[in-house]
């Protein structure tokens, strides 16, 4: 494998003028959580620029955005002001007199110092299927046959995710307790099949209306930014709940994101073309665009004992479904979409071996163990295994390189069950 | 069939002072949206009362969670302080002197002139399979096979639903788009196979911290009250898309609820057994009460050209499952409960004729249509079919009597294909 360092740069360099990522933060001494961008290594929290008059020439309304807790105003008002306010923060942050620089030097703190919060308010969060392979590999470790589900080549199939089991970045996530098939029969207890799963997410920005989809062509108008997302998956609990209504607790006992929404905006040098679709799709989901897709570099490590270990490098272009048909799909039947709402890619895996996203892919449902180190093997997740996903785009030390930073997770034990 | 005014009352009966129920309400005269509770054909704007001294017993915390646009905050408020408003309104709007009467009088509204609008913003919307009839019913009529899905006699089986399209109370829902089999094969067009679906909700009141299972006992303490709703379904998307990940765009395109939430307090009178369960559940669904279900009436009209057809009367204690055996198993895996989230309990069908909550079951999926008149029959909805779903419990004419009003809801045309 190459190495992960060597692709991604430092996280720090991630995070460059080509960035001006958005998150939501707080620290010791500013308790109270407050918009803020990330230059390297230095956060600044932007209300504290308006505050000041380094922003001036934003609208009003734009700058009255950024001082709410969360970003689902500034979100919503859509992608020009989104635009302006990343362009005036460029300005500002890459002006290099050394007045400024001290002045500015005042409004940041370094990253280590700051506490990470949820960066919108998600009102709904649809997980999809847009990784051929993915569905193939797990559908071969579940069932045994390699088989499309019905509907995969006509639309991107998704279900609805919980919203209230999103956890602030740096959360840690329980093994959960519940219900699944053993030797012994249906059995209750800890999850005996914890899993995580490499996701890309779209953050809404503009909204739109009830009763009126949103045309392919103006879907990426709609999107806000880009995070990761480890979807925490119980294979066990999954398997004996989702016929016929789907994963629910399966899925719902957490779910990561990284801190920073990348806009789109910053993901527009990185435009490039996907698979070619097997079948045509229906007319609300042609594309014309031939660029639809974003060539991002993917990769999970599990830590064990302080020690990581790469288990999957994907790309987000291969993904058979991109974020536009997702946004066209979701709404062809009239369903609205809202400032903050989360729609995820579900696991994004590649056709070989080291490009899969989940362990339940990796180890084919558990079967084969994956091999970390001497003495260290994993069926599926343990407790005290920490999960970092990161994604980055472009050339390291160049100036067109940007990244998400780490979406981070760490298992811990179940509660216990007399505690119930 | 008998009568169903008979066994409902009008509906003015059924709002007397044993049910003073929550919702939120403008008028044209008062076009912000406010608190409400309604007395037969009066609707009382709560804040009204509050800021003219009226509700001064109450605590500050309280009063102050009055003044909300929706109802969340007295919500999360828990159930002592929902009993202690309703027991304050009781007590003022059911005060015999005319002087009191007469002063009350300015603060209230015929029921004719109010807008309804959400009564919660609601956080997650879960959508249960908790009737044994339907899920045999539905699974033969689709798959010609009457069985239960693996995890049914385990535990509710559930999904998530969309919360961006539950509709504030009277908005119409549009036939949507959408692929689906026809004899032409894979098709995209308006849905041919709109069929609604008659459930019952609970709205989560106190809410529970992320990675606390909620024990069974004290499920109830987070209800703040129940409504109907009509989750209207197109089975025909429904069925190209919901293998495996469940119900997604057949549901999405909108959702129906009863204007006014009912108290699980004004329920209490109303306690009685359910079914036996044919198999001992975990130990974390074992509900030692015995009187865990509720008596309600159901029932689920087809408004044709002005008349309204009676399509269903069924029973909420025809149940399998209970809403604390939902509430327990949402929350087993430590997936947090937020005030004002949604918990529907999937279409309640009983197991003989004209107690089947949707179409699908009525009409064996579209193969037998359903006779409503001479000349008037449905296999599954036309547009401009309205459905009303009622529900009460108690004896009419008497003081414990309640009901929910009407869950309204109009089917109209699909936008046009070339409008997308």
């Amino acid at each position: 494998m190459t190495s992960l360092t060597s692709q991604s740069g430092d996280e720090n360099s991630q995070f460059g003028l080509a960035n001006i990522p958005f998150g939501v933060v707080s620290t010791k001494a500013d308790p109270i959580p407050k918009i803020a961008t990330r230059l390297f290594d230095q956060v600044y929290l932007i209300p504290n620029l308006v505050a000041n008059g380094h922003l001036d020439q934003l609208s009003p309304s734009t700058r009255s955005s950024l001082f709410q807790p969360t970003l689902n105003q500034l979100a919503s008002l859509g992608r020009l002001e989104h635009k302006s306010v990343r362009k005036a923060l460029q300005e500002l942050l890459g002006d290099d007199q050394s007045k400024v620089k001290d002045k500015l030097a005042t409004y940041s703190v370094n990253i280590s110092e700051v506490i990470y919060h949820l960066p919108v308010t998600v009102g709904d969060f649809s997980d999809f299927s847009c990784s051929r392979d993915h569905v193939l590999n797990a559908g071969e470790a579940v069932m045994g046959v390699r088989q499309l589900p019905p509907g995969f080549l006509h639309f991107p199939v998704g279900y609805g995710g919980r919203c209230s089991s999103i956890l602030a970045p740096g959360t840690f996530v329980r093994r959960p307790l519940g219900q699944f098939r053993s030797p012994e029969g249906v059995t209750f207890g800890p999850s005996r099949a914890v899993d995580f799963e490499l996701e890309v997410a779209v953050i809404v920005g503009k909204p739109s209306a009830f009763g009126e989809p949103i045309n392919i062509k103006q879907a990426e108008d709609h999107i806000f930014g880009f995070l990761l997302l480890n979807d925490w998956s119980a294979r066990d609990i999954q398997g004996l709940e989702m016929n016929p209504l789907g994963p629910f607790n399966g899925k719902s006992f957490g779910t990561s994101i990284s801190p920073w929404i990348v806009t789109i905006d910053a993901l527009e040098p990185f435009r490039t073309t996907g698979p070619d679709k097997e079948l045509a799709p229906a007319k609300y989901l042609q594309n014309q665009q031939s660029q639809s897709h974003y060539s991002i570099r993917l990769n999970a490590e599990i830590e064990v004992d302080e020690t990581r270990y790469v288990v999957c490098e994907s790309r987000f272009e291969w993904l058979y479904w991109t974020v536009s048909d997702m946004i066209a799909h979701q709404t062809i039947n009239g369903c609205p979409l809202n400032a903050g709402d989360i729609l995820a890619t579900g696991t994004v895996s590649g056709s070989t071996p080291g490009s899969h996203g989940c362990l339940l892919e990796i180890t084919k449902g558990g079967k084969e163990p994956v091999s970390l180190a001497k003495d260290v093997a994993r069926r599926y997740l343990e407790d005290g295994d920490v999960i970092r996903l990161t994604g980055s785009a472009g050339i390291p030390g160049t100036q067109e390189f940007v990244g998400f930073g780490t979406c981070y997770g760490e298992l811990c034990e179940s509660i216990r069950i007399d505690q119930v």
